[in-house]
């Protein structure tokens, strides 16, 4: 198999410039130790922080090295939840949505890489200040929470601030990234490797329901949305500038301007959102994928989904003299 | 100089795979030509359809070939400017922003290939239908009118969905591409060139108001937003799904969220608009740019512009073997 050699190989020691999203929910200690193996790396979703399921996340990945991602935010009213992750020795900690500057040091301490995923070049600023190994410039095409810049135009703006202000800082790029031409994309956009999630929510070992990977395959990309009805119905309190991209779906159209509404019958509807996405309900809930759903049509192992991306990579960046005229 | 050849350069005789986009107002006759000269092919901006400018601009344009661009649903009201810019024998004509199909007759007829911009996949099968020549897959991260996809996932998708149905057809990648890093990866992407527009508003021979140029030079990629506020102070009826990236600035923050507020005062308004708009006074009326101005740091020639890009997407094809490992 071919290898795909950047700085981030070189300094995380895989053979692959690939990770795996943290996950809420879906990334769990089995996709994050498949990712690994595969010769990436794998990051264990710490989300809105259960402790308990935190360590068995840890545990199902066994002696395999794996990453955690916390949802800053949400981690900062139980901080100990990163000093519980930080016990098992991750190979990487990974922070977004939210000020990660009050977690350096504890971080720093731990001898952990710290990873800061941005939604803008502000946010580049502030992960610069709280000293990142490594930056994630992540677009509003991703799956899941982000906010507005997008992916091609934000990796190489990133890029560029981090060449004059802080060489060493590795950069990564995340949003709309399913395949190799996205992987051979990113590094030419000045990235040292990607961060992915859909591709990866929709493999084998990720913690999902198979109605909701059958509604990703069969969706093409156009068919995704940013909203903020989901954390309505969530009761999850988050903060600007972020909302979530998920499928255009039953519950986005039935609530699609009218999140007071949503609010105000938020006593029933919380408990029926969580039924429907427990069922695995595609239409009653929200299915959580990126634009990159456009560019899935099946559900791998995510071992195999490193070696497609790699292995279509090699190729593309191989070749690439070819246009050379 | 470095070339790049693509079937973008073959078809259409050219040294390497940049069109400069056809920008209402900024992008004239003197624009389109200097991209032609430095070996891309430029287009001038049909715009909203004023007879007059458009002859003078095919005129300002001499004999060097220039393609030509109408935004589709106005050109619609007044199907003579189409077949007026036929008479003048463009190198391509290019169609965006609603249904190409009721004139690719007339244009298949005139001999002049078709480009067709599409802002979701569905408009990549209406341009397919229309027997386009050329797709553009423009992303939501461009300066001026688009919807919602984003450069780097739509453009593979386009791809993959016209390698099915119709191989012959070329792609285009449009929406944050400033310069030889997006160039590079749009190949990567599968797409055959790029349609660049903030890059070249940003150049010398755009018509443009230099306190424009200033404002974009100033601004970073988080500075600029998706409105339909300045459709509205210029009464412009712009159809559904569309709306324009522009500089996020006080003209926009002091109508935010109030829509009709603005249409009940459109009556002083809209002469207040278009006199700042006219003064160059980037605060006071819209400044249209995309994401992409994060990536301009100052206003060169076109040819400069495509120069560079040329040589730096070169340099990174050339060198894509290094991350073989
Ligand atoms: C189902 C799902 C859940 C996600 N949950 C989190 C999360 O808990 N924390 C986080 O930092 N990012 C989360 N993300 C975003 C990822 O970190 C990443 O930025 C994104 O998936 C990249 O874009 P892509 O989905 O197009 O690959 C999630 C993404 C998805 C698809
Ligand atoms: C100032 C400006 C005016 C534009 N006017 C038009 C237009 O009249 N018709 C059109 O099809 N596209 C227009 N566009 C969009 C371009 O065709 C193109 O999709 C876009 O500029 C590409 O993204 P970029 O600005 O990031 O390069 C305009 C773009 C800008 C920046």
């Amino acid at each position: 198999m071919a290898r795909l050699a950047t700085r981030l190989t070189e300094r995380l020691g895989i053979a692959h410039p690939i990770l795996s999203a943290p996950m809420a929910l879906a990334g769990g200690g089995a996709l994050a130790a498949a990712v690994t193996r595969a010769g990436g790396l794998g990051l264990i979703g710490g989300g809105y922080g259960d402790a308990t399921w935190l360590d068995q996340q840890f545990a199902a990945a066994g002696n395999t090295q794996t990453g955690c991602g916390f949802i800053t935010w949400s981690m900062a009213k139980r901080p100990e939840l990163l000093t519980q992750a930080l016990a098992h020795k991750p190979a990487v900690l990974m922070l977004s949505f939210g000020d990660p500057r009050p977690f350096a040091t504890e971080i720093a301490a731990a001898g952990v890489p710290l990873i800061c995923q941005c939604q803008s070049l502000q946010h580049v600023r502030q992960g610069l200040e709280a000293g990142a190994a490594i930056i994630v410039a992540q677009g509003a095409e991703a799956g899941g929470h982000g906010a507005r810049r997008a992916t091609l135009p934000f990796v190489p703006e990133a890029a560029d601030l981090i060449a004059r202000e802080s060489p060493q800082t590795l950069l990564l790029a995340a949003g709309g990234i399913a395949d190799g031409r996205g992987l051979a994309a990113a590094l030419m956009l000045g990235a040292d490797g990607v961060l992915v999630g859909t591709r990866f929510w929709a493999s084998r070992e990720a913690l999902v329901h198979e109605r909701h990977h059958a509604a990703a395959v069969a969706a093409t990309g156009d068919g995704t949305v940013r909203s903020s009805l989901p954390d309505i119905a969530r009761q999850l309190d988050w903060p600007k500038p972020f909302d979530i991209r998920v499928a255009d779906n039953a519950f986005i159209a039935q609530w699609a301007g009218r999140d007071h509404e949503l609010k105000a019958a938020i006593a029933t509807e919380a408990t029926a959102y969580r039924e429907a996405f427990m069922a695995g309900d595609p239409d009653k809930a929200a299915v959580i994928f990126g634009e990159a759903a456009g560019l899935i049509a099946d559900v791998p192992s995510a071992g195999e989904i490193v070696e497609r991306m790699v292995e279509e990579a090699a190729a593309l960046l191989g070749g690439a003299g070819r246009f050379l005229g």
